[in-house]
């Protein structure tokens, strides 16, 4: 397979990172002859250093002419400490999603044998955790009509959803779901929102075109708590944008490492894909950042263009150095690896696995 | 002190931990000299049964007659089964909580030493963990006005704040933090809604009049983290209707004893004490029902009344029932003791540690 890839590897740990998920593509495609091609282009503040603007048009050129974007990082302390600042990082991330029309987010939760101890989650109740949340992205409260009245006194935000909206991501979860252990819950608010029951109304009526999947619904407050009180019956989550914005970053908490933490964005022409991270400023440039969500990022983009047995190859690369410890030292307090020799080690797991 | 308490101990086992919670009350009124007058009234599926309506006027007179109302359980599942039945036992509470005004929902949640295994967290992230959130609980998304479109394709939400409705709760709570760590976390999503951001700017001009108390800010998704990652740090939570009822559900698994929790709502001329747990109808009249939440929510009555050596005297006996496993089978899978025989411990000792 080609296929073109953008990188956007923006601030902080992103160039770093970034590099090691290109080095395990590369060894990929020597392993499976694949060609990937890549282009560069500069977001968030590195983009305004040089353009005076977080997202510049030839960065969304380059992204709408390949097939995938890998992202980085985004933010930079020098603007998040400058509140007059009118141009800010994290605003070329936001105009990315909505310019290439990313309306699906894509979060995989699963934990390691050898990292559950970290969790603040007993094993017993952890393991074998391995669900993946789809977060509608473009659409809902986040993006509706806001209102102040001229007092200042009444405020409000509207919630609105569309069946249009609803059914393309409904599509993708269902798809997922075929390609897991087939079981699929919608999280919303049915018994309280008109919005919610729009959203059951469609996913009961799609899920007839995907009968091998078994539907199962969740109103949000008691998703909640089964995240926690047993995150092992979950195998698609499918929810609307703000309760998956609270769900996804509750669930992250589960495997104890957030750090390792990959995500997915899916428009209809486009995708991309990056860690769950920040740019980390701190660490920039000293070669200590764990390459592992970028990584494992860079796995899902494998998934997304159903090159599975290599995705499966990037993961199993990953296990076996958590496994080995060969890992930076978030992860490894002792004789720990660098950036670079993980990205390495993964790389050459890869090769030699042949 | 003299208080009229309305009695609506409701469905299920309702009745049964309602009657210690009286008892407890009034092993409190004997020993501190004051007279608790009770008049019991009908709501739920006994209501429905006995009156058509789920809260008869003559209920709702009474209520609005009360100093305080104590409240049971709701729920029957001969109506639970029946999807057309049109008059539900639940609409009883939800019209109560309308009709009083009761806006703010209270929720306390702390450990228990001997419990703390039950769960699902590790022990040493929840131990002494000791908050109180604070959910608006008549306004916001759940009351806005809803529409659907004439095609059925397009549905919406109107989440709507003013002023008024956020200063009256963040007073309460403001008010509780002063009482407690002096401590208030505001949990929002000022980043994006121009709800959040009325929220904020009141209650930071709120917090002016309470100096004493630290006002914290955060994000709902991160709060949502934060109470699995470190539920130590917080005192009291203040937020909005459906925040607060995403996060008191998830906030409620840390124990590992939802049995066991209780929960306010007060309204500016009414307030009404509740145990967090259902009907529980597989359980009713068998007297294994556990007591302990209806008599914690009785001590939150008694909180409300600044009576709060009162209030400490029943935590002291419900806190030395489970440390001597003087508990109902939920609790304690051998030699347990029934809902009145833990109902006479907790007076007993309320009366002999005279
Ligand atoms: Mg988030
Ligand atoms: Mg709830």
């Amino acid at each position: 397979m080609k296929l073109k890839i953008a990188v956007l590897s923006g601030d902080g740990i992103g160039p770093e990172v970034t590099q090691q998920a290109i080095k395990v593509l590369n060894a990929i495609a020597d392993k499976y002859n694949h060609t990937f091609e890549y282009e560069k282009a500069v977001v968030g503040a590195i983009a305004i250093d040089e353009t005076g603007n977080p997202l510049p048009d030839e960065t969304l050129k380059i992204c709408a002419d390949s097939n995938a974007i890998l992202f980085g990082a985004i933010g930079d302390p020098k603007y998040d400490n400058n509140p007059s600042a009118k141009v800010r990082p994290e605003q070329g991330l936001l105009k990315l999603r909505k310019s290439l029309g990313l309306f699906a987010n894509i979060r995989p939760l699963n934990t390691y044998d050898s990292l559950i101890h970290k969790s603040n989650l007993k094993e017993e109740v952890i393991k074998g955790t391995d669900f993946v949340i789809y977060r509608e992205l473009t659409s809902g409260i986040y993006f509706g009509e806001k209102k102040l009245s001229e007092d200042g006194t009444i405020a409000s935000d509207l919630c609105t959803y569309t069946a249009e909206e609803i059914d393309r991501i409904s599509h993708l979860a269902f798809k997922a779901a075929q390609v897991r252990r087939k079981k699929l819950t919608l999280v919303d608010k049915a018994n309280v929102l008109e919005s919610s029951r729009l959203w059951r109304k469609r996913v009961t009526e799609i899920s007839k075109e995907y009968s091998d999947v078994k539907l199962e619904f969740l109103f949000v407050d008691n998703a909640a708590m089964q995240i926690i009180l047993n995150p092992t019956q979950f195998d698609v989550i499918l929810t609307e944008n703000m309760f998956g914005d609270i769900l996804s970053d509750e669930a992250s908490v589960i495997s104890g490492s957030i750090g390792l933490l990959a995500s997915a964005s899916i428009g209809k022409h486009a995708a991309m894909f990056e860690p769950i991270h920040g740019s980390y400023p701190q660490a920039k440039g000293k070669n200590i950042a764990n390459p592992l969500a970028a990584v494992l990022s860079a796995a899902m983009l494998l998934d997304h263009f159903e090159l599975y047995d290599e995705a499966e190859n990037v993961r199993s690369a990953v296990e076996k150095s958590i496994e080995l410890n060969i890992s930076t030292p978030d992860l490894n307090s002792t004789n720990h690896f660098s950036t670079t020799n993980v990205g390495n080690f993964l790389r050459d797991f890869i090769l030699d696995d042949e």
